[in-house]
């Protein structure tokens, strides 16, 4: 295989982030968190959001992010509100539901929910004998490589903060909403949205793991570590994940730097294979982009590079999904386009 | 308020199950449901049905019989299919989510599952990243006051097995099923279809408390028990079910003789309904109906009778729900509906 | 077998319950709980304990009542410190962890905790890594038939104060506790301990079926009614409890009554026994006795009265459970002490 | 400070894991595990404890490993028999109590179970109404730097196999109980114990993040990584994990050749300690000592290194806990006694 565009946590780490790792081995510092790595990352992470009184967490995985994150904020009889096509709905193996709480999930043409959706979730709530909705859970840029405009996350937000929910933002791929050439919005801007949760993904955008949870929300910050111990979310060189963050919010802005490359390199691909004659449903908006092709030809392409079959469309044609990641080289994009050019023939 | 068309479990028990607790008080017996009552109430049971290898056990709620019977076949990664009206969907404040499995829940016209449904549902499972769905959940009669015909519950059920999931029914109001003078089905047939597990309701069928939960496959009996009591849902004094139940089945076929009233009452004000020219969605199945007044005559309904305001229908007209139980005499109908023609007009 | 002395729940209703519930059984009123029997009994259970600002639940079962009551006073990472002899310690089929909470047990001598105890179970607490103690659970009168004086149960409670802690007192047989000849303390002086949450049995002292649950704690009652539905603790028909607490605790102070019947049956057999030298460790508190029986002589006493073997002592001996019931005759506890004489030779 | 002698995990990795997530760092390959790392890793772990038809997976943390792990083998209903000091019952903040297990534990005088032990546990089951009692929760080395011996392990597991118990070894520090000048066992031999299923630390011996869950029994194996997944335990690039594993079980035993530079530290500062007059209550065994100081000498030591202060001795002495780590230089070990014979004068 030449390629692989299955996914953008296909390699290791992006060496600015290993390199740091080596830096900062062989300090003796404190655990579990503890440690000035941590703190250092949670002060320039809160900074560059433009959050006061905001805490961070630094959690190996996006779905423990998402249990702890979401459980944390719950009574037992709340639920959360969730487009169907939200990762905490479809792969997460019912984590959610596994910490005891509903999904009350809605399906919506394009990954993204709207104000509408929050008025169709609130009607299911009457008394004791229902879930009560207490959690609006959104995807920025969403599962779909679709993203939220600020109007659209501001016009849903407001609504959810109406009907008293909780807002939480699932950023397994945040970085490339400020990185895509389409985005109009600022982390500055972002951390000021009336967000009481949300997590900065690190695996997907160069981490070697880890992700970075921040409680905007004073009153969601007490016992979180509490939270975090029992579903075995802290670990014990948590320090690991606080060098990475703090490198990826240095000064550089190289979390933003290593999406963009991600970001520019799906556009590229996008353009090249439009200028191909291949159709797209939807523009590319961040790294990943969903090209339609005649299943006839996905055989040979499979043969040269990895990537995933989506969905068919009608008899003939196929979407496929290629994600370009912070690590994709230019030369991998044009190897591509040339062979998919030779393979249409 | 002269009468209440709010629900079938408005008042304590019927005659015959009063009398048969008074009349079985004093016996000294064994706790915990090991006594002759229960014994006696699932021999009957298991005969009605025509179930061999069969195992009944009494459990004091609905949702308690949905939660231990559920969550005691799946593992905790399995999931359970159901139409969005389902009871456990929608009226049980997120218990089966709170023993940690995910309801994978689908949108119907009419509260029933299709084979299609059960298709759409088997999209969801990739892997081990997605919840295994395990078991189909159906309710008959439907809470929305439907009946799947034989031939409908049959093709549903062929389509779930064919996918390896265990059937669970929803038997709160299945009395009414065979009772309902649009029943095509016996308990022998019914018995017959292939189900894994499912309840027959006492509370709202003259029961003054308790269920009982038939298990047709024998690889589903065993540690039942255990499940019932860590959920706390095994009585000291279940004989009190065991006798109720054990009445419920004696010859005479009381359980669809008392709900038979309850439908056949349902008919009446409906019949009588329409002849004062009031719209309906949908014919008298089961014990529930629908009519559909002017808004404007409700408020002087209101003052006489009590019901249920289902939903608004355009501007000037709302759906009530009138529930005919068990005790309703003929003379409350026949009230209702000169009242009704007086307001009316 | 003439008769069974293995537990206070082998009959039906004490006549006077039975009673209410046939007098009541006929009236429509409001489902789940909220009808005039279960506010009566709320006011009467509310008066008798001289408790303010007091809320009353009715549930069908005594672990129910544990389940719902202790985990709706709980954060997750919270636990409970209750004595190894506890019944959600060692009966309930592990139902408080299957909700999720650890249960903090201690070893003691006669089921009773003292402020040591309590010393001792702070000492498990340091930070997050560990759960935190927030209820002290204790059982009044006990597991083993013991009673705490009123002296014992307030310096227990002031300790679990000293640390905030709640308190929860699991009160299946809680009528026992004042009806014993040995009680020292009145319904009234038992709700001025400071108490947070505690159950009154029914199923043990003449009730056909439900506990009633108590909250003294203001900063408790939200949303319990919430965390009783999820858990399936709301029957449809809650009334027919309410029915029977109203009963028990009108003018005539039944519940005490009934229990006072047992306690003094159990005083009269324990009398009996010593006078035929038969051993005890302990004297008659409640209505649960124990004596110490050679083993052969257990066989032909099983012949003719059911009774539970509890444990060897050395070699020959054994110790049996007597439990005498509110249902329980004189002339069968006359009856059993002749036949013990006749058996001893 | 000069050192800290706090825990064995406040550094990053040991140079040679930290060499090879370098050097393994820019391949693709497949995520979530199903790696190349990931496979040679498990060859590797399997051969060196000589299991065959086991199964390897790569979790981040100890605690998610024992949640993970011990849940995968229960039914709702069963329980661990662990004893007092397991980190699972003292260390998790109630991790296993919150995915719905009771622990059983045991008081020990040394943290270590016997067969003893386990016929008091089993005393606890007795039908439905009790906890099943279905897995023997051990650790290897303990929690308290104790070692079972082989016979120690092999007659605690002969009986739980005879009650029907599966085992678990918790091995956070197992490479220790291998490398100990005290070991009597090797890998090998510990893998022929009978032992169902045990992890294998990472990150307390010079792993950056990460252990291993070896699945010895065959039937425990299936749907494994959905225990996982719903747990937040598969990283996407577990290949990082995987990758230290496959270097930690090369040729070269570097799993043993880390742990034993930490048990060989320890043994040199006891025996440096002792040679002082400093008093002990046990030997060294691995890497964990517990000297007893005079409480006035720790305040000044406590301004140069960084250790725990364990349990007061009496009025004037307290037993501190020295951890020696994969890290730690001899020179540190030397200028620490160096110091303490200063500061006794």
């Amino acid at each position: 295989m030449k390629y692989s565009f299955f996914a953008d946590y296909s390699e290791g780490a992006h060496p600015e982030i290993l390199k740091c790792l080596v830096d900062h081995n062989d300090d003796q510092d404190l655990t579990y968190g503890n440690d000035k790595y941590c703190a250092l990352a949670s002060k320039r992470i809160l900074k560059r959001f433009n959050i006061k009184d905001g805490e961070v967490h630094f959690i190996s995985s996006g779905t423990l992010a998402n249990v702890v994150g979401l459980s944390s904020m719950l009574k037992p009889f709340e639920g959360i509100i969730a487009p169907s096509t939200g990762h905490i709905n479809v792969h997460e193996a019912g984590a959610i539901e596994a910490v005891g709480h509903k999904i009350i999930y809605l399906d919506t043409p394009d990954g993204k929910l709207t104000p509408d959706h929050i008025e169709k979730a609130m009607l299911t709530y009457e008394d004791e004998h229902t879930v009560i909705p207490r959690i609006l859970y959104l995807t920025q840029s969403t599962e779909t490589a679709n993203l939220y405009t600020k109007a659209e996350l501001k016009s849903v937000i407001d609504r959810a903060k109406f009907h008293g929910l909780y807002v939480f933002v699932d950023g397994a791929r945040l970085p490339m909403a400020f990185a895509s050439a389409k985005s109009d919005m600022t982390p500055e801007e972002f951390g000021a949205l009336g967000i009481d949760m949300f997590y900065i993904g690190g695996t997907k955008n160069g981490g070697l793991f880890g992700e970075a949870i921040v409680i905007t929300n004073p009153l969601l910050q007490p016992y979180f570590r509490n939270h975090m111990k029992q579903r075995g979310a802290i670990l014990g060189k948590a320090r690991a994940i606080g060098a990475q963050f703090a490198r990826f919010f240095d000064e550089d802005d190289l979390f933003i730097k290593v999406a963009k490359h991600a970001c520019d390199g799906a556009k590229k691909m996008y353009d090249g294979l439009v200028e191909l004659g291949i159709e797209f449903e939807n523009e590319a908006l961040v790294n990943q982009i969903f090209p339609i092709f005649e299943t006839v030809h996905l055989d040979e392409l499979e043969k040269l590079y990895g990537f995933y079959r989506y969905e068919k469309i009608g008899n003939d044609k196929q979407k496929i999904r290629l994600v370009i990641s912070w690590a994709t080289p230019q030369s991998a994009i044009e190897e591509f386009l040339k062979d998919v050019k030779t393979i249409l023939g």
